[in-house]
């Protein structure tokens, strides 16, 4: 058997030269740093620190023999109770006939871009994958960039201008509320703002809500109360549930844009198929809820509340620009005012930033440029979540209901990131 | 809040007026036909009839906690367990490097038809999702008619001459060995013509071997031997292991075809970022096998093989022509020997006569439409698996090694089925 020549390299241009998401390639390459041996403290990943609950975890071990096919948009048991979710969370009117189960919702957003034929429009900082997607299936990206002196929040009129260049053009655009990146929610009275403009130029809105139960409140709102016929509300069990590596994601459509998920459905039928059957039956008992994942979500709230705060204030300690965060568990600090030292030190990008300060300290975060902010900028974003979850949830509920989550429980429960960023302070004052 | 008229329908036209999979669609409108109480026989989805082995549903229950993130391409673990089953099986050079897990076998052909830049060449009777991701993705598909007189063997002298039409152009060819849905496998020194017709035109051959464990004599072989250089080797948990709804698919890549591995991974890292983790822990020790799996395949393979062979002339006896089967769980008779017959109750199309099939006798079972060939050949497929797997196992288990699974063995523990065709053949000569 004569074996040729290797055959010739054949790739789609709107692929080519494409490098794997950053936010999973921080992951895998601290994952490699580690196994060398070095010290890493991974706030590149945004992975929930905690467990998925102890009763979501027996559910999936009760269903593993589970191996049917499942319906295309997902178990109708699982369809029913993540509506309920959004009438009881979200306040709006939902049935299980209006959500779309998929494997993650990063995949369900790349399903949507496939198939709603409009521009994308993405407030900046955004998350890693938005635009890429965009580029994979060819649609065109309308970036706005937003600004820390206002809190990194889109503002209506900005919207406005931009759907008044081509009026009716189909678009959509992406809100993340509460932010990944900036770690912080859309105030109620600009969701309202910003929903009268969407409806106005009839923009479908998808309102990225996989942080919603992360809100370090426990008040968030959803801009579907807004401009309930054109939000699309995508979320998940990744964040709120901890569990990440299952791959399980919802969007919840309008009534009247069910067309929108038939088409869904009908290329999900020739690509994923469905969602991973045992994980789905799981699923129903997280989205159904109770008082038991109730207390776990208050306990969570209460340590990245008092954690993001000690962070943001360190950062601040160290001459970063950088607000309170009210969600999730990143901060996206401008590092700016720094831009002389740094220079100083041969560093003028966040890329290098970066680079070097893995380098030098073990810290991994990710570049602002990764988030669609230019390089020169100095922003990057940081993750507070490499601790043991499970431990400072359990030191947690071990205190009073109006115990403080303070700089004493925080050096015992999340001691790897208050180190991270004593490290990175004292690397950027240095 | 004044709620306006209903966004507009704004649809990718490469997407718009698709249907959802014609094997999706027949299972869930034979599950919606059961629940109002019809008697329906399910020929129409191909879901392995047997369980899960009991100790990949262990696996899947111990590793229920696994919560993180994988690697893009998969967990280390399963990519050596992967490589080492297909050296093993396919007797194939193989490395963790060259393996893609991903959710579903099916996401993995979406993907290789989204990154490289070619023609699809399908040889007809084919499963019903190559075309449809062909042209979601915009790629020009190029169907290759085989006949009921070759078996329904792709013959090399019209690979070569298709080749031939635009020389150097880059294709992929599409191999499903054994068959879905002729039940085929194609014979040896068949493998190598085509293998070196491939070869001299630089065809990407893609070998879906996804039933290559379910030949009936347990002796696959894959073209990956004979053109290594060139083929891609599909396969997954879905037919062999009996969990299709558990969604995990693999892909095994020539070294030198690194370059689209890669590609692929980076797109998958801005869709569904990796394969659910409690599902790939499982799946590590599924193909890591033993003699618990062995003797698993062993007597699914028995039970397939007799229940093939007798549902094959039971058609024939019906006046159908329906070679023996020699792998998988289908058939795909071709009813024109009974076209006047069929004529003269007002059947003269596939379509046709499935619908009047399923609505006069419960029996669903898919048209040769769905399956790339005219309606008017009169051919469709049907999927012998509507019989507790379970229960089957555990009978043959107890027949004597050399036992026969003889027509009181199928009478016995495969009723429905038999039934299903006793029904079907009472219909066509009636």
């Amino acid at each position: 058997m004569a074996i040729s020549r290797p055959l010739d390299v054949q790739i789609n241009l709107n692929v080519r030269g494409m490098l794997p998401s950053a936010t999973v390639a921080i992951n895998e390459r601290c994952n490699a740093l580690r196994e060398e041996g070095r010290e890493v403290f991974k706030l590149g990943l945004g992975q929930s620190p905690f467990p998925v609950p102890e009763s979501v975890v027996q559910a999936l071990r009760d269903n593993a023999h589970q191996k049917d096919y499942l319906p295309v948009k997902g178990l109708r048991a699982l369809r029913q109770e993540v509506a309920a979710y959004h009438r009881r969370t979200a306040g709006v009117e939902a049935d299980a006939e209006d959500v779309l189960i998929g494997p993650g919702s990063k995949e369900l957003m790349f399903l949507l871009q496939l198939v709603y034929y409009g521009d994308i429009l993405i407030p900046t900082p955004a998350w890693v994958s938005y635009a890429p997607q965009a580029d994979v299936v060819g649609r065109r990206v309308r970036f706005m960039h937003t600004k820390v002196d206002d809190d990194w929040a889109l503002l209506p009129e900005a919207l406005d201008a931009l759907c008044g260049e081509d009026f009716g053009r189909p678009r959509i655009l992406v809100l993340n509320d509460p932010s990944n990146p900036t770690g912080l929610s859309i105030p109620r009275d600009r969701l309202g703002e910003l929903a009268a403009v969407a409806r106005r130029h009839r923009v479908v809105v998808l309102s990225d809500e996989i942080y919603g139960e992360l809100a370090h409140d426990g008040g968030h709102d959803s801009i579907s109360r807004h401009y309930p016929e054109g939000t699309i509300i995508s979320g998940g069990l990744s964040k709120w549930c901890g569990a990440g590596g299952w791959r399980l994601g919802t969007f919840l459509f309008p009534r009247a844009m069910r067309w929108l998920l038939d088409a869904m459905a009908a290329v999900a039928s020739e690509t994923y198929t469905s969602t991973s059957a045992p994980i789905q039956y799981a699923a129903v008992t997280a989205f159904r809820g109770g008082p038991a994942i109730d207390r776990y979500l208050v306990d969570c709230r209460r340590i990245l509340a008092g954690l993001g705060r000690w962070c943001a204030a360190r950062l601040r300690r160290a001459g970063a620009r950088q607000p309170d965060p009210t969600g999730a568990f990143y901060l996206f600090p401008d590092l700016s005012p720094q831009r002389a030292r740094l220079a100083a030190r041969g560093i003028d990008g966040s890329r290098e930033l970066c680079e070097r300060l893995l380098d030098e300290t073990g810290v991994a975060i990710l570049p602002g440029g990764s988030f669609g902010r230019e390089d020169a900028e100095l922003c990057c974003r940081l993750a507070y979540v490499d601790f043991d979850g499970g431990a400072a949830l359990e030191a947690v509920a071990a205190l009073p209901e109006d115990g403080l989550v303070d700089e004493a429980f925080l050096r015992a429960h999340c001691r790897p990131v208050l180190q991270a960023m004593d490290r990175f302070g004292d690397w950027l004052s240095g």
